[in-house]
């Protein structure tokens, strides 16, 4: 397990961690300001700077992207399948124009919140069949770009509104069979937060591998939580037991980026650099 | 499937629906009212009514108990094992009272939430090896009393503070594990509320079989859930396939009550007899 204690050269900002401090140019500065040397931006961001822009300002700065966020959002009525195509494929150009590292996807839940409009419906199984149709299609655009895709799964509290994809379990099925030479091109992207509570998770990491681990995503698991979406915690202020989960994806390999990404309405509220900091030294201590 | 929707014979109230409108007492006599003829209580309510009493009531009002909330809550300093034992037994002798179908165990969290004043931990893992021991211990307990226990596996979200026992595949190990002649003192409470997520909670159901399925919740989940844990659904307001869950326990030969369990803040505001007109409507168009 590799040493974080005295440097935070694998530290990624995931941005929407500072979604409310600032765009994505002040963001970008932020990162220079503090030593921060990748980032995993989100789609509106990019396009609220313009992509050419966008994609200008991260290579002058010298920043790895350790994913683009985010892809997918498959369940949808059939009248809608072809815009989700689009979508997902206008997905694709901008993280290969940005030289993201992987797309990291989340599948949707039932159509209804995946893409609004869609029919209400309850069942669930449809749903993950049309996460993995959706998916085998976005894959051979995917490969043609020499883009890699990155399932993340999403805690189960997700399940209906955002991901039907809910265990690591479940993304690596879909893996296995839409990518059963394992390419390099399909794997997860694994977030403690979705995956902490999962008593099979270990030996999950262990049946992912290298190849299959794709992105590693931190923040922590507070109690009590007081928003299911927005009350995501600081490394070490929750009840994940962090490094134990960061030594399991090393064990098999993985040498990529710990990315910081943390929904919170607490930390939306406190100033940029006070968040950067904290994450730095949070980094260097509890991950 | 049986046909619920002429009359509600197999409806069962857990009395946490109504804990904010009237007492143990009160509860009955609604029940009585409204042609309900099974509950779930909780141990506080019997409490404050005072246990011989409380079963006098049962008894005098002809009520079936389809369960008796709740046993468990197993993690816990080396200290306080005793008193988590001894907690556990007069669980068995109060539920051996009142005549209860069954124990529903909530197996607990971290320690530090299923015990106050346990040290903090971050070991889920130690968490559910505590749970395996304490269950073991209860188990042999009520035996000798043949009072089934029905471990409930909770939602995900709940696994820091609550239960860390959070798939049916879980809680069917553990009961392999514990009683591998399924003797019919060990199974599962399903609630769909807390399963409803699962993509293997289908083949799990069949796993378990008749014998390990000793109680069926109901209620519903909602799209926004705004509160992790009272903001439940009345059935058919959320997005929970309620019949197919059912239609598969029942292909398994399950053919005990139907049990309506809702931690709502709304529906606490609502008039006893209004809440209780619902759960019949609803038990009737939508279970």
């Amino acid at each position: 397990m590799r040493d974080f204690s005295s440097d935070h050269r694998w530290l990624s900002l995931n941005t929407a961690t500072l979604r409310k401090q600032g765009d994505f140019s002040e963001i970008i500065d932020a990162c220079a300001r503090h030593g921060i040397r990748a980032i995993d931006p989100w789609r509106e961001q990019v396009a609220n700077m313009g992509l050419d822009r966008a994609a200008r300002a991260v290579r002058d700065a010298g920043l790895d992207l350790s994913g683009y966020c985010r892809g997918g959002l498959f369940p949808a009525d059939a009248a809608r399948r072809g815009e989700v195509r689009d979508d997902n494929r206008r997905c694709v150009d901008e993280a290969k124009a940005l030289g993201a590292a992987c797309i990291v996807l989340v599948a949707g839940g039932l159509p209804q919140y995946a893409r609004p409009g869609s029919h209400p419906s309850k069942d669930i199984a449809a749903a993950r069949a049309q996460v993995e149709e959706g998916l085998a299609e976005m894959l051979d655009y995917a490969k043609e770009a020499r883009v890699p895709l990155a399932i993340e799964p999403l805690h189960p509290a997700y399940a209906a509104d955002r991901c039907c994809v809910n265990t690591t379990a479940q993304a690596l099925d879909l893996c296995d069979r839409l990518d059963p030479g394992r390419s390099g091109m399909l794997g997860v992207a694994l977030d403690v937060y979705h995956i902490w509570w999962d008593p099979e998770v270990m030996g999950q990491i262990a049946r992912a591998g290298k190849d299959r681990l794709l992105a590693f995503h931190v923040c922590d698991w507070l109690v009590p939580t007081k928003d299911i979406l927005n009350d995501r915690g600081m490394m070490g202020d929750g009840v994940i037991d962090i490094k134990r989960l960061r030594a399991a994806v090393e064990a098999q390999g993985y040498a990529g980026y710990s990315e910081i990404e943390i929904f919170s309405n607490d930390w939306w509220a406190k100033p940029l650099d006070e968040v950067l900091k904290t994450c730095i030294e949070r980094h260097r201590t509890v991950v």
